[in-house]
Formats: structure tokens, sequence, C-alpha cells
């Protein structure tokens, strides 16, 4: 970490986060155009989100498996829509072992088609279904501009994929992942987001309806933060997945595929960070309490270190805890460090505290003397756990409150045009393609989606004053 | 599964297994030639590798991290034994986002390359040292002869890479690692290991030293189960990894790398399966007992389940259970599908057994009546604890007796040539490549290792009669 101080998220958010990026240690840039390297601190972050979400998956019945990194290309011209959507992102492998390929292999950019050629050996009866797999990995996109986490060419993530014998059972997995992105999203990470649904326009290559999470993050702009897809019969229809019913009829197999990626860290940035740098939701954080010894002699040294170490012994039981051991650096140094890094609980220990029998504490979240506090080294463990759980409602509740302020129910197309500088518009929507695009044109928003949260009844479409149903969120998105 | 037999060890190892991959629900083929699909069974066990491992990388001060799939192929150029190695089996990716790449990019066969890049940026004085990173991820080699699990074009592993202040340290470092798998492989998976030194001829391709950990399968061919290497300065220099050391002078650094990968999952089955299918080491396994219910009808039925499902909810609270509830099969059926997936311990409970207060015990390492017990519901958890303990000592005890029965000590080279018809040789070796060429001419055995452990004294080479000061195992491998 380098002295500078971080450029002002009001003076150049886009700067910002790319610096905090940096100097907190989550990532770098690889020597491969759009590539990046994710650091140890980014790894470990991301390592607590899949824990998270894996223990929610596998709560809902769902198993891991691995399929391969490379498709045939003839697989992804199977499905129209899907090869659309993906072949001006495709990285094509053309050569293996010294010798030119008789058929090109993909890189996948997402892998409905393997899997779905896969289930269609799998599944032959109704027996054989629900299969719910869920696969952890990386996949790669050619995108043409990238940023660190938000858009890069290889990215990390989950992809679950799963078959059904009827629409409805399909569509109850489709919502129930929602669900659980949703809860993930909230109860973990602390970011308040949205869940809707896509309109025809955003959805995924191939889908029949995709659902979403949608986040704001502190410059105002939408980010989709989780998706789930309700794919109908295309992928079965493209892959021949049919399985036996119990009327012994071949039918065809409904399915789905939902995912959430390592973009979901670019959310947490963007979502709690400051001008002092990242904040960390504690369920989530790698380091969740950091312990910095205050001395100025030996004499002290030797006051302070036995209780911190007893201390670090005893909070890690129930925490993930480090003790900052580094000499040659000031405390005010260290802190500084560990607020870049966002840390959610600084505890500091000093010679007085010693004395005391106590430790001060300073919560990330609330900068200055406003989140210190001096408490008893006495059930430390307890005033801890429940600091941390006080910390998470807050950011929560900080960033429903940004959000919620930022979000303008429009009654007019000016209106609207206004509000997407700097929040969302909700607006009444006919649904058509050719106002969403006028939107965009006139604006760059675009639809983010159609909370499942209705106001019910009916309205005039902002755009062009036909008769709507549902209302529909505006906003510039990453 | 279905009902026909597997074929016997004894007949055809290879085509046994191959069949207890598939029948086992490990893997698949997939529609890419030389890939394979994990299924959740097998991932399950590659999980439990994970954790066992990562649990022992972190303790031993290590950080995951995440390092870019492609590689640019002027980087893999600067190391030349390094390119000379691997150059045959790249796969080579040279079109992204529709248009021809300038630079062709390799997808990794392994990434001490792009990762000695990285150390070069971020290394800069003897205070970054020693850098202790492990990376879980995927890993691609055109390989002509393909097996599940065995040798797979892309193939799931972990790759630790480190940098180091001086010789003595990287040394050290490597063989840490060497004790570390050697430790997961008999305190894990009862797979007893012998480690040591590759030969010149046998190490990585840019090593200065090799160590690996050789298994001896049951068709007494040796499997290399994990490497460890010790890389000098060459990739140091290759990449410029430098720093200032404490005199201020500018130094290369000196780095490790080791890996261990889905192959080991080969490693599990070739060492512990039998006739009746897969055993697997109770420690790694994702179902450590399966509950069978027994009943005619549906009076014994409802004696017998309430009984099941209060110890489902005893015993997952410590072990990996499973409750076979599966409807229209028989009882006969169960035993032998959990038998071929090679769970280590089944759990019978019938109306006797409900009267009794008691359940019936079948463990996988002894068929038959040997491996059965009945015993009392009380206590239960203790009992299986103690059972699972005494299978991973007796799976390991059976493996070393095994192993240490087709190891010969042979005298001279007629004696090396029948030998490693049906087992391994421990020889006396002179060192020279032309040795080792000419027993991999002859009898197409290779040099596993040069064990740790060594006679000491010396004797004279078995192939030229040269004196040798060192002994080594010559065995067929995978
Ligand atoms: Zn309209
Ligand atoms: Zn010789």
């Amino acid at each position: 970490m380098s002295d500078e101080k971080l450029t002002p998220q009001s003076e150049n958010f886009s700067e910002w986060y790319n610096q905090i990026v940096l100097r907190a240690d989550l990532a770098d840039y690889a020597p491969v155009r759009g590539c990046m390297v994710v650091k140890p601190y980014g790894w470990a972050l991301w390592e607590n989100i899949q824990q998270a979400l894996d223990k929610r998956f596998k709560a809902t019945g769902h198993v891991n498996a691995a399929f391969p990194l490379f498709i045939p290309m003839s697989f992804l011209e199977k499905e129209k829509e899907h090869v659309e959507g993906f072949s001006p992102e495709l990285a094509v492998v053309t050569v293996g072992g010294g010798e030119t390929l008789e058929e090109p292999l993909v890189v996948r950019p997402t892998s409905e088609t393997i899997i779905g050629y896969m289930y269609s050996k799998w599944i032959r009866s109704y027996r054989d279904l629900p299969i719910l797999i869920n696969q952890w990995g990386n996949v790669v996109r050619w995108e043409m501009r990238t940023r660190l986490f938000l858009r890069t060419l290889e990215f990390y993530w989950q992809e679950g994929h799963t078959a059904h014998a009827t629409r409805e059972e399909a569509i109850e997995e489709t919502m129930r992942m929602l669900d659980t992105y949703y809860r993930f999203a909230i109860e973990e990470a602390a970011v308040p987001v949205i869940p809707g649904r896509k309109s025809q326009t955003e959805k995924f290559a191939g889908a029949e309806m995709s659902m979403t999470i949608e986040a704001m993050m502190r410059d105002t702009k939408a980010l989709q933060s989780g998706t789930s897809h309700f794919l109908g019969q295309n992928f079965a229809r493209a892959f021949d997945i049919r399985f036996l019913d119990q009327n012994n009829e071949l039918q065809y197999a409904w399915t789905t595929s939902w995912g959430l990626s390592t973009r979901f860290i670019g959310a947490i940035i963007m979502t709690h960070g400051d001008d002092q740098g990242l904040i960390l939701p504690p369920r989530l954080a790698p380091i969740q309490v950091v312990i910095v010894p205050i001395y100025r002699d030996d004499a002290e040294r030797s006051l302070v270190m036995p209780v911190v170490d007893r201390l670090e012994q005893e909070l890690r039981e129930a925490f993930r805890v480090h003790v900052d051991r580094r000499d040659g650096v000031t405390p005010g140094f260290k802190f500084n460090d560990w607020e870049m890094r966002g840390v959610p609980l600084r505890l500091e220990v000093g010679p007085k505290d010693v004395e005391k029998n106590s430790v001060a504490l300073a919560r990330r979240d609330r900068p200055g003397k406003a989140g210190k506090s001096f408490v008893s080294q006495e059930g430390l463990t307890q005033t801890i756990a429940d600091t941390l759980k006080d910390i998470h409602q807050s950011l929560l509740d900080r960033a429903i409150a940004f959000r919620d302020s930022h979000i303008h129910d429009v009654k007019d197309y000016e209106e609207l045009k206004q509000v997407v500088e700097g929040g969302w518009a909700f607006a009444w929507w006919c649904g058509s393609a050719a106002c969403e695009a006028k939107v965009k044109e006139d604006t760059k928003a675009t639809t983010r989606c159609i909370p499942l949260d209705q106001p019910g009844g009916a309205g005039r479409c902002v755009v062009c004053g036909e008769p709507a149903t549902e209302k529909v969120y505006f906003a510039r998105a990453y």
C-alpha cells in the first residue's frame, strides 16, 4: 500500500474503483489483455462467497460436478439464439498437440450446450428427474472493454443446470434459485438487490425467461449481480433431452440455468466502499477482526504482546482474526492500511488497555470517533459477535437508504431522462422493445428488471403512452 | 448401475478400471476426445481431497489465488527445457472475438511461466519473500492416449508456486510439500506412497530437482501421485524475478512448484478396489455410512423407518450419511450397488434390530460374513467412529503388505527383467541416463524414484556394473 490518498468517489468514481481493487490487493492485471489475476486477499473473499452459496445450493438439494472446458463449435450452433448471443465473444482453440483440429473447440462461455448433451445421455425416464447439478469454474467471453472483476475475458463463477419433468417444476426451480441469490446478497453481503424479470431484449440468449437480482452502486449505476434462467424446452429440443414419462410417453425435459460470478465482488466494492477504501461485509470478509498492538518501546511491547497473543487465541475460535505484528510501521499506517482493505472491525491493545483490562474497538463502517468504543476484555467474543452483526445491519440499512433515495417514480418521459442521470427511474412500460430501444438511445439507460414487487393496477407506458400492466426500472448499468 | 458383474481384476485389470469408473458413477466420457465429465459422486470425492489438502496447505502458511487460463506463447519459450517438454502437448487459442490473434494464447498446461511473470512484478525486496501461493484449477495437456482420471486432456489439480530468498529455503519448501503429500496420501487416502527423487530424465521440464510420491496399483504398476519441484533459479532468470537482499544487492529468487491432480482418484481406485467394485478410504469417502432399511411389508416398514430416521439424525452430526430410501429395489440390489460405489460402512436396520435395539454393520473392506457384526444402537456414534478408523488402518495395512510383497531387491539384470513383469525392482543404479534408457527399452520399466529411504553404503549398477551410491525403483508405470 502506498501513502497516496485514494481518488474520492465524488471526483471520479471509476478511478476510485480501479485504485481500490489494486491497492486493497484484491486483483491485478494479467499480461493477457482483459484477463485478471485474483490475488490472495481477493480470492479469500471469493472463497467465502463460494462457501456461503455452496451451502445454500446443497441445502436445496443440488450437487456439484465438473464438465469440460472445451465445447465443439457445432454444439453452440444447435440453439439459434444461443449461438447468435455468444458467437461474437468466443475464444477458439484451433490447434491441439501441434495439429490443426478438424473441428474447432470453443472455450466455454457458459455450459448449457455441453451439459445438455450429457443430460441427453443420462436421462431416460421420469425417475432420473430432476437433475440438480452445479459447477464451480472458469469461463471465457471475449469482451472488448474490460474492468477488473466487472468484465474480464476469463472470470470465475458457478453455473447451475437443472432438468425437470414439468414446466411448473422448472419455473419453481428458477424462482427458488433467484430467491437463493437474493437471500445470499442480503444476508451475507448486505447488498440490497432487487429481484425481478429481465425484458425479452435483456434476457439470456436461449432462455424463455431470465430472472435477475439488480444492485445499485454508489454512483447509482445498476449492476446485474446474479441471474436465474428458465430455458423452457429450448435446449432440450436442441440436444434431445427426452424422458419416458409415467404414461411411458417420450417427453422433452424442461431445463434451467443460473449463475453468479466474481462480478459480485465488484458489487460488494461499489455498494459499501468509501473514500478511505473498501468496506467488507462481516460475513464474507477474509479478515473480520484485525488486532493492532500499540506500544512505543520494548517495555510497553512486552506488556502488550502477551495480551494480544491471548486475545488472538481466544477470538480465532469464533472469528477470522489477523494480528498485525509488523515492526517499522506506525499504528497510524496500520490503521489506514486495514481501512483500505475494508476489515470490518479493528481491535487496538495498548498499555492502558492492559492496565484497565479493556480494548479499543473501531468500526470500519463508522469512521473516526463515532465508530470507536472501549470495551472490557471480559465477554469480548460476545461483544465482537454483536458488533459484527450490527455492522452487517448498518451496512445493509445504509445501502437500502442510498438505493431508495435514488429511485424515483417517474410520471413522464422528461422526468425519466433527468432521473437516469443520477438514479433509477421506476416507470410503467408497455413491454415493447421499441420503447426500450428509444430510452437506451436517448439516455443510455436500459431496462434493469421488472421487479417481482409490483404496485398492481395498470398505467400508461412512460415512453409511448400505450396501456401498461407492469412497472420496470430504467437505469444505466455496468 | 446394471446387474452385470464387473470384469475381475485378474482377468483384465484395465477393463476392470474402466468399468468401475463408469459404474460407480465417478466420471463419464465427454463428447470432446480425451476429456472427461466428473460426475457428482466423483466430484464429491475430489472436493474431500481438496479440503484435506487445502487445510494442510494453509497450516503450512500458504494462501490461494487465481492466475489466468491463457498464457502468451512467448512466455513458454522463455525457459528452454520447459517449452521443449510442453510444446507437443499444447492447446492453442488462435481466434478471439471473431478475429485472428496477433499472438496465439496457450491454454495453460501448468502455470510456472505466467506466475513467474507476476512474481517479477510483485517482488521487490527480501521483505516480500517468501511468497507462498497455491491455485486450484484446471489445466490442459494434449495427450494422445487418454484414460478417465489417469490421463485426460483437461484435468483438475492444485499447483503451488513459491519464491524464496535462498536456495536452502526453496529446497526446504520442496521437501515440506513432498512430506505434505506423503502424509495426506497415508493419513487420508490410506495409499502407502513412497517418497523420493525423480531421475534427471524423469524430472519436470524446467526443474533442477523433482520429488515425487509413487504408489503401487493392484496390477503392480506404479502411479506418480504428486510431485514437488525445486526449480532453482531457472524461472527466476527466465522471468527476471529479482529482489534486493539485506545488503541492497539484486539477487534472483529461488522458486518451487508442486501439484496433485484428479489423477489421485485413479490411485485410490487402483490401490483399494476389488472385484465387487470401488473401496473408498473412510476419510475421503463422499458417503461414509449408508443406511439400508430392511422390511418385507408395510407393517415392518413402519416399524423400521422411524428408527432409521432417528439414527440418520444422530449419525449425520458426526459422519457423511446417506439413507437408501429407494422403493422397488431389493436390499440385495442395494447392497451390491453401495459395494460397487465403495461406501466404507453399511448399516442395516430390520424389524429384529428394532426389537433388539441393535443394527447390523457391514464393512466394505471385509466382504461377506467376516465383515459383518451386530452392535447396539447405544453408543453407535463411537462404534462407527472406531470402525471407520479401523477400516482406514486395515486398508493401509493391506496396501502396504501388497506393495512390499511386490517389491524385490534385485541382484542382477536378469532378475530385474523378471521382477518388473509383476512388481517393482529395487536396485543399485549408477545414475546414467543410458542405463535408464536400456531398462526402458528392454522392459518398458522406468525409474520411478530414488527413495529418501536409502540403505546407505554403495553397490554396483544393476545395468552396467559401474559403482553406484543410490538405489532406485524400476517399474512399469501409468
Ligand atoms: Zn411503450
Ligand atoms: Zn549404470
